[in-house]
């Protein structure tokens, strides 16, 4: 019912762009699953139907990203937002530190609510040098006790990523805001304590937040802390305590198992990294007119960051790109110039249609 | 594309049935938004697209529910749960006291999250009565200087809803619970300080909150409260401080513009009382084979809940029911017997189909 449909390269920084037969299978089953008789908007998240959405959900998380015995894996609402807030009401006990390695905007929102609970620990920064790197492991100076450890492994406005975990001091938990590069890549999930992502980019859609906390660290809670905002609440019924964002929860599942059919996080890693391969290269290969904000060893799979010349090209190249049916490039105003997001699901086709773009006009500007 | 779908009645206490129009313009858009090349699924909550329907969705609740100058309406996540803490966490000072009126489960829970928060006195209660009932006007107790009054207007679990509203002590700003009853007919706005509604029930999908507050209150709020808390976040960024559930607010806009040409809340106000009304008269035309459980004059328009001469008659019921297409019609377990969720969307047909099935069935079983 949709191959006449019209749709364009989407390089959006997030929400963003899905599979394509997952919103074809969500579209042709959109106003009755098929034996059931209700649209999937309208069921009971108490139904059995809905149980082995949401089931079958946390089952393909913890297939896919291995996750071993002794972590719960959440679905709640809120995004990351939400997250900066509850992984210092959760984690972080009065009067103690907590760690942040600071790598961009979105690290700073999270230590500043943080802040609002106990005393932050700045273990790294690269505000310096404008956020255009990942502090190297080595140059992390900790806190005398971390109640743990906080780090944002990709940055969406600036087009960095980790590609080598920070390594705390013993027993300390690391906590990770992955929102935008959530499995693209194998992860080892017993390096972490926590692990949060926002679904909008490489999950879902915009209004459902994945979690996986180890068990241990569900009880530091303090009692009287709001009921939502308690992991323990939502571990304890496995993301039913209140009606879930069960739409989001049904497109997820849809995503995953389109990622276990394509080679799972390996699959992924190979697509992503010959797609980012390939737009660096046509940066590195302009002769300078194409200049990547982030340093090399830094460089974001999911959020390509470059400059032109002179904004006044940026602007013609952000216009003529959307002409041409790629859309969403403009750069976050912080950093400027232009900014191509090729998440998980984004194709190679669009990645080479920007690169011929790309050497297309700097021929008739360069 | 859907008219060959088969759809049956659902009369789940939510999420719930949506509008038919409303599902197959989301089904015929979802691969694509006309003129856009993206799904409503994949654009940026920045984009000009999504601003006019957010934007729209906002202008709509106002019109529909003439909201008067000095209100903020804003779209939320973690549904009325969340809201039991933000309510407290915004209105209610260290040291204040605010005024429950306890007349169900979500009621209770309510309290409770206030209780973490400040003292809560509960003015009035039909606990006694197994919450049969909305407890008088006049038997209200206030407290000396409440922070506010907090009422749930309509109760699912025991199908009790306000047809008058309480009145709180001058100036006192009365918060309202709406999430199963909202635009089931006119509202005075003037009246609430603040309203919230899960959206699953009469408005949307599951994961989206509708709040609507009354401007003065926004400053009430502590500095250090997390920053999704407060409302003031939100209000100054007109829902788009962060990610905000994008699909759930496209469904409100379809769903609003439906109620907006079917006769807005009057219209929704004739609809619900005739469907109300029929029910009610099989219950009470039954010689009591059915008896009703919320006493007459509060009898809720959305929620009608009712028990047959015994638990094994009504297994069966709820059995035999499921079979002839009406679904969801198994009572919650703190009640027992049956409970007919009729929201806005549920169509008369539906109400038929039930009235003529019960006096089926009480020829059989009777």
């Amino acid at each position: 019912m949709s191959t006449s449909v019209h749709r364009i390269h989407n390089f959006s920084a997030g929400p963003a762009i899905l599979p394509l037969p997952v919103l074809e299978q969500a579209q042709r089953d959109l106003v009755a699953l098929p034996g059931v008789g209700m649209s999937v908007l309208e069921i009971s998240h108490r139904s059995k139907v809905f149980e082995a959405i949401c089931y079958g959900a946390e089952e393909n998380v913890k297939k896919l990203a291995g996750v071993p015995d002794g972590y719960h894996v959440l679905f709640l609402q809120g995004g990351a937002t939400l997250q900066f807030s509850m992984v210092p009401i959760n984690l972080l006990p009065a009067g103690g530190t907590a760690d942040y390695l600071e790598t961009g905007a979105w690290s700073e929102k999270a230590a500043k609510e943080a802040a609002k609970v106990g005393s932050v620990h700045v273990a790294a920064s690269s505000k310096a040098t404008q956020f255009d790197r990942i502090p190297a492991t080595s140059a992390a100076s900790w806190s005398a006790s971390p109640a743990y450890v906080h780090m944002t492994s990709n940055n969406t406005i600036f087009g960095t990523q980790y590609h080598q975990l920070p390594e705390p001091p013993a027993g300390v938990p690391l906590v990770n805001d992955a929102s935008s590069d959530i499995f693209c890549r194998p992860v080892d999930v017993s390096r972490f304590g926590l692990i949060y992502a926002g679904a909008q980019k490489n999950l879902s859609i915009a209004g459902l937040t994945l979690v996986i906390v180890r068990d241990d660290l569900l009880s530091r809670v303090a009692a009287n802390a709001p009921i939502y905002l308690k992991y323990s609440t939502h571990a304890k019924e496995r993301s039913l305590y209140n009606t879930p964002p069960v739409f989001g929860i049904y497109v997820l599942h849809l995503v995953l198992e389109h990622l276990l059919a394509t080679g799972g996080l390996d699959g992924a890693e190979r697509r992503n990294r010959r797609k980012a391969e390939k737009l660096y290269a046509a940066i590195d290969g302009s002769g300078g007119f194409y200049r990547g904000h982030a340093q090399p060893d830094s460089r974001s799979w999911m959020n390509v960051t470059y400059r032109l010349p002179t904004e006044e090209l940026e602007q013609r190249f952000v216009q003529e790109a959307k002409a041409a049916g790629l859309d969403g490039l403009k750069g976050h105003r912080s950093v400027g110039g232009i900014r191509a997001s090729i998440y998980n699901a984004f194709p190679e086709e669009g990645v080479d249609a920007l690169v011929a773009f790309m050497a297309d006009f700097q021929r008739r500007a360069g």
